[in-house]
């Protein structure tokens, strides 16, 4: 059930229905957009008797939704969501496209640091990394941890990179909640509901990964869970499902952006790196993810792919990432949008134990 | 890694080689098998050196595992893993099948007690319901939570069955812990792997359910999560993975029965209701699991199917089980197998709120 | 449309109404069956009105099919349709199964003898060989033509058996309706509508099989498509569909089996060698196949597998086709249905270039 | 094998070598690149022995080629192809993006005049409609044949356009060789291989596409085949392959595009129609497509799609596909290529029985 307020409905009148529908015994979910507020009841497991509600001063109508999910539908709210962050001008879902690069996971500082730079530097707004990777086999390389998050954080000071990393557990997400500004849930997660939950409580925006033979429907349910528990800033994210191609490691679905579009007001975001698995793809689809209209790119990139401890066959060289940028630049013009330009500011130097990175930024 | 023992090394020697390995940073897992004792080394990123532990008295030789998977592997452990209980004959990978039957939920006392004298008296050992249900959205029944566990325990009490129920995430798994047998691990969880790890702490058996788009490998890779931590009775469950077709709601895989059995030691049963999604097709896909190979099955019974509150469609009526057992029973007899009789000592009584089921049995 | 006729309505009255059916411009079906006949209308576009048949003496309704089968589908055709051959008593769809044995492709007089005599033996009633191989590379072995069919003929004639062989266009259709008893068409044909409609068109009964991703309705109406050109003798084939899984081959699908009995009078065997690709899976398979009420087996032996010109890894020896035999009878009598005894009466003699096989069958 | 002749050898001593690989039994491939001609050999099971060719004047170097594919692969030819025609300045593979557009199926002259004078003056220059339509159901349009042809021969007459159509059969095929410019292997018959070397033995250029579940290496396979029959002109194209995934009919896989680019000298446009089955997802794929690299585009059109006999779920109206073709144009300026432009010669008048059309153009 949604209720639409209308257009010049008071906070007070918002408010009055909320607490009638908490009232009621369930949970509402006041979302406000341009034109008016919708407020959407969940915790219903039939049907909310919509009298008492349409009579409420303020009120325009009271919609029944005969789709599975409501709040990440686009019958609650028309308008995209763009989620920012404060310090940058970065979003998801605004006009700038939102370009996420890094390494698969943080392997050392000197790494991380050296990556960062060179991605800083080409224009990418958010740094990822993984600290808890999870991994096929319990034998190989887990990631580092919390120390993988506090290299992450020195990033963020040094390079004013927004932080996007994989929380996996329970106990990871309240570390990764701390470190990071974008709380990543990953493929093999997306119907890990007890984790969706705690990612719903989270005050983090969430990049929710598609599992690998997800549907549609079941791809924006899992956003709803979150959703549900009060966490609206979601950021979708299409990273290739599996079939019988044999070409690529998974086969990327660049026909679910325009789908998710028509039925959600999220934005959603390309893994090329995942959905291809192999170097020489990555820009090829990262150019198609721009053109069919995603709001950001997900691009693992690494400074010494052939020593990198997982993905190092997917992950762009450092030049082959400015190549990539400068491509989809152009793309994204074609579509109205844009990509941040080239931080000349940030100095690529010589990478060393002592001195790594230019110096802190003022943001 | 794999340390392989004389015929008749001696348990001191054993410990010894354990000691040596545990002394040189890794992890020892002891399997005993009829013929010889192996030990596993798990917790080396690279190479042993077997040179030291070659020499050590009672090692017969040291061998090198190519595969990724080591402790779920038959080059670890020849013999047929059988997974036995206290106060039963019932095992899993023993001669006779283990046959779990039960509803998706746990949805009150009577109708669990209900549904359970029925499918007991009808032969299975088993009894599942869900307590914690991981549904795909969140404003659908997500199970009674403890008040199921405790309902089940009464139903062992009560008919001597064992218990396997899924656990969702740590939290619920500590509780069905203490109630269960058997620990489920669903399919949406296959690769959680810290759930996975949690699960490799406790000393219940693990039933595994494949993933819904898991290769083998992928499967016995989770399976190798939880024995890495030292839990070594894990059953596997093949329940359907997502392909194109869409006369079943999954495509059972039968193939990766003699698939598992080839490659590890691990008991795998099969679970044609998830597996068909159609209660007309549960029966005949029951014989072919049977015929395959299977060491059981898992299947939902319901006594009101048309009201269960989930997967209503594929759950069988009490009767359709007892017929599904009689065809059953004459399948494994041609495979040198066998299943529990009918046990005509469990009254089918009249279900009342007052006075549910017989009298607990003496098992 | 689908006129039902009376139960004691005369041959006569039959007639009249087909002859009116195609006075009104479509086609008439006319399906006897124990109780009634049923009469098949196609060829109209929309809808037929069904006034005037509903008139005529000896009708009992008109019913018009939803389904966009109509010739296939149980409403037209309650039971099982049985496909008999004269001078045996194997059938497709009576009680005994119809076990199809033999090399994926015939490549000398010799090999193909010494095979026949070993299956022949075992019970197989059905030889498969293949003279026009369907191969994904131009520049592989295409099969022998009219030499392998002229072989065949000769196996007929020695051994009694019925030829099974795949025509892989029209060319080779019309040799391979002079020669063979029963016309295979290959699952990559399965959608060759213009091979289909040829095959409507000869007398011999054809073995369809699934494609590698053929939906059910897909296989259905490729059926109905041999079916609306006059020939009803139609045996379906599952052998597999295309999947992300790679321990097998293809995944076999044997849901399939009751989804096509629940739906069609037609039968249904399977293909358990193109169903695994693998040797070892062929005879639990088989006996999946069995249990889960296939009409029949169609499988892959060969004299010597790793010699052989195609397949040859998913190939029996003739040993375990003996060993697959003697397993799959018993599961048959389970499902009360029968597997034909061993036939003591064919010799296996040592094979040589003189004298290859026993003497001539007296049929 | 694979002879590279020396860059300055005469065509003389390319004739020889030729000659040379026929006189042992083998059939010779001479395929032109702009530095140096190769020689594809075809038609040896086993090795050639390489001696005697290397001795031979003008040879550079004999090749073994360990893929089996040869015609199709880069190894043989690096430079693309580029398929021209006379009369035209359109190619495939050339710096101009082939665009062919137009309806599912011919449905009558009207139609597809209407049809073709839209599509042309936004730049098309190719035409597509279906003349022999592959149905899934026997009882739909299967096309109008002959008639078909012979209107859009009118229209390669009346617009100057170039005609791609599909052959289903050898009939139709030596028909649709007859009136139209590019003959289409289907999805369906991407492995009916006596269609495919029938189609290897015209001088029509052939545009193949991709089979539902074909892999990469099926693909090329199926153009070799084409190829190893002596005609070079193949274009491939990808249509969308089956997956679980069911937002869309087709899950499009646009990986393919450079996987095929890497491998093969051969062009390779994309159908977005077929590729997504939903009209509202054609142009955003169709970006996509461009932007990955695609040499063209095959879009399906109709003037009322809601009364199309076929396909009308996928089909643009004529000004959607102004609008896709306006913004394609800007994305292959990007990519360094070019869309032809507007036709403004081209005047849409109201379509008419009596005068339906422009003047025919001179070419």
């Amino acid at each position: 059930m949604l209720v639409v307020m209308q257009a010049h409905a008071t906070d007070e009148q918002v408010r009055a229905v909320c607490q009638k529908i908490e009232s009621l015994g369930y949970r509402a979910h006041s979302i406000p957009g341009t034109q008016r507020t919708a407020i959407g009841i969940t915790g219903n497991q039939g049907e909310v008797e919509a009298g008492t509600l349409e009579e409420m001063p303020g009120v325009q109508e009271v919609i029944r939704v005969s789709k599975p999910y409501k709040l990440v539908s686009r019958d609650l709210k028309e308008e995209n969501t763009v989620i920012g962050f404060s310090g940058t001008q970065a979003t998801f879902g605004g006009r700038n496209l939102a370009i996420i690069a890094g390494p698969c996971a943080i392997e050392s500082r000197e790494q991380a640091l050296a990556i960062a730079e060179r991605v800083c530097r080409a224009g990418a707004q958010f740094f990822r990394g993984g600290a808890y990777k999870p991994r096929t086999s319990p034998y190989t390389f887990q990631g580092l941890g919390e120390e993988g998050l506090r290299i992450m954080a020195e990033i963020r000071d040094r390079f004013g990179m927004k932080i996007v990393t994989e929380a996996i557990d329970n106990e990871s997400l309240e570390l990764v909640e701390q470190y990071a500004d974008v709380i990543q849930i990953g493929a093999r997660n997306m119907q890990n509901f007890s984790l969706l939950k705690r990612a719903g409580r989270t005050k983090k925006p969430v990049l929710l990964k598609r599992g690998m033979s997800a549907t549609l429907e079941e791809f924006l349910m899992a956003a709803e869970y979150i959703m549900s528990e009060g966490n609206y800033r979601v950021v979708l994210c299409e990273r290739g499902v599996r079939t019988f191609a044999d070409h690529t490691r998974n086969t990327l679905d660049l026909s679910v952006v325009p789908a998710v579009q028509r039925l959600s007001h999220l934005p959603i975001v390309v893994d090329p790196s995942h959905g291809t698995g192999k170097r020489n793809k990555v820009t090829p689809l990262s150019r198609a993810a721009v053109a069919v209209g995603a709001d950001g790119l997900i691009v693992e990139v690494h400074n010494q792919p052939d020593k990198a401890l997982s993905d190092g066959m997917q992950s762009l060289y450092p030049e082959q990432f400015e190549e990539l940028m400068a491509q989809v630049r152009q793309i994204a013009v074609v579509l109205g949008r844009a990509i941040f330009p080239i931080r000349a500011d940030v100095q690529v130097v010589k990478s060393s134990a002592a001195q790594v990175g230019p110096q802190p930024l003022a943001q």
